[in-house]
């Protein structure tokens, strides 16, 4: 049976995920790959999708292990009904956050037990790990200021304040180099054209050469 | 510190659940104690009410370990924002419904594997458990008529089929079978006020000779 690859893209608010997975996902299917591209929360079913309502817009003060809960159930939605069918017909997956957003989000900004989440994800997931994440890393103001241009009223995260987001940006880092085999730091600063030539390059250096 | 009771009423649709939690708080309350009642899903915050209404209403095909998911988001919220603060300050707390209608639902009427349902409730709730469950049990035709006199838009579990329902009512009747002391199962027939005097006869055997 053939299986896909599993890519996730991670980062803060800002950094240039939703861009860079579209340029990302059109550089692969040039190339031959069949590509199907994804996010959370929201992803996956009707169900991901209203409970990502829950959880980027409004202004509900959720318990902060709740917040963790509902990733998990978003993403197992994600799991479920589209990641895992996907890669065992040989799909290569792009996934807009996944579970380092949660660590980095409910673990390390807002102070949820790592050990908690880790478990959590076992269970929604079966630990469905990633095979390569790209983590876009940018100075906290410089993505914070990208994100204030963007329109729509899902910015409960965004609205969070400084500190906050310091928190999660050195969260991500940290994951990254705890995991190294998994994950590649990709500098987020420089226009979307140079950014997208560096996830390309760490695409090719890690995954591309046994591909189509 | 004074430390309260916490009761949990369990059963299936129609059973007398939400019926009989009224008639007990106002009896315990005529004994002079603090009551404080809530239910599940979506007792305890706004957040658990918006979490109820994705469950309980409409026709969303939910993952059924997504279900189990946001059942425990639900039960997080409840039990941090209601649940403990009323019982550290020593009031009896009655919840309708549960746990164990997670376990008797997703597991035993959906299939979810019942140690995974286990160990998220040990994660969502530091595995608080009540002091006193009473299981309503009604043979299943009749709760569903009884279910079917109540107006209002709540009945996506009412509509899942009398199979359903049997192993809901199997699986509710097995978890007081294995968990003797803290369960009493109610016979639910006969009229509302001879089905309070049984739940009274339960509580008072079990924990009033205590009490004030
Ligand atoms: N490299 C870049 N330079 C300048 N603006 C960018 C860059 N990448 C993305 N943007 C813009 O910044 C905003 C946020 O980008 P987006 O891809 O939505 O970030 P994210 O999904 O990581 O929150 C968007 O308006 C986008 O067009
Ligand atoms: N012992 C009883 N005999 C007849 N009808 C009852 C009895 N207990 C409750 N009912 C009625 O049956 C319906 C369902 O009861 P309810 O308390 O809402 O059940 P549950 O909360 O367990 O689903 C309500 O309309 C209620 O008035
Ligand atoms: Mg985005
Ligand atoms: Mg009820």
């Amino acid at each position: 049976m053939a299986t896909g690859r599993f890519i996730t893209l991670e980062g803060g608010e800002g950094a240039g995920k939703s861009t860079q997975i579209r340029l990302l996902a059109q550089a692969l299917a040039d190339r031959g790959v069949e590509v199907v591209t994804t996010r959370e929360p929201g992803g996956g079913s009707d169900g991901a999708a209203s409970i990502r309502g829950l959880l980027v817009a409004g202004d509900t003060p959720w318990q902060r292990l709740t917040e963790a809960l509902l990733h998990n159930a978003a993403r197992h939605e994600n799991v479920e009904a589209l990641v895992r069918p996907a890669l065992s017909r040989g799909a290569w997956v792009l996934c807009d956050r996944y579970v380092d957003s949660t660590v980095a989000y409910q673990g390390y900004a807002m102070g949820v037990d790592r050990g908690i989440l880790a478990e959590l994800h076992r269970l929604s997931t079966g630990n469905l790990m990633p095979d390569l994440t790209l983590v876009l890393d940018l100075p906290v103001e410089a993505g914070l200021a990208r994100a204030g241009t963007r329109p729509g009223l899902e910015d409960r995260y965004e609205r969070m304040g400084m500190a906050f987001h310091e928190r999660l940006r050195r969260g991500f880092l940290d994951i990254a180099a705890h995991d190294p085999g998994r994950c590649a730091i990709i500098d987020a600063t420089g226009d979307i054209a140079t950014v997208h030539a560096r996830l390309l390059d760490a695409v090719a250096g890690r995954l591309l050469r046994g591909a189509a």
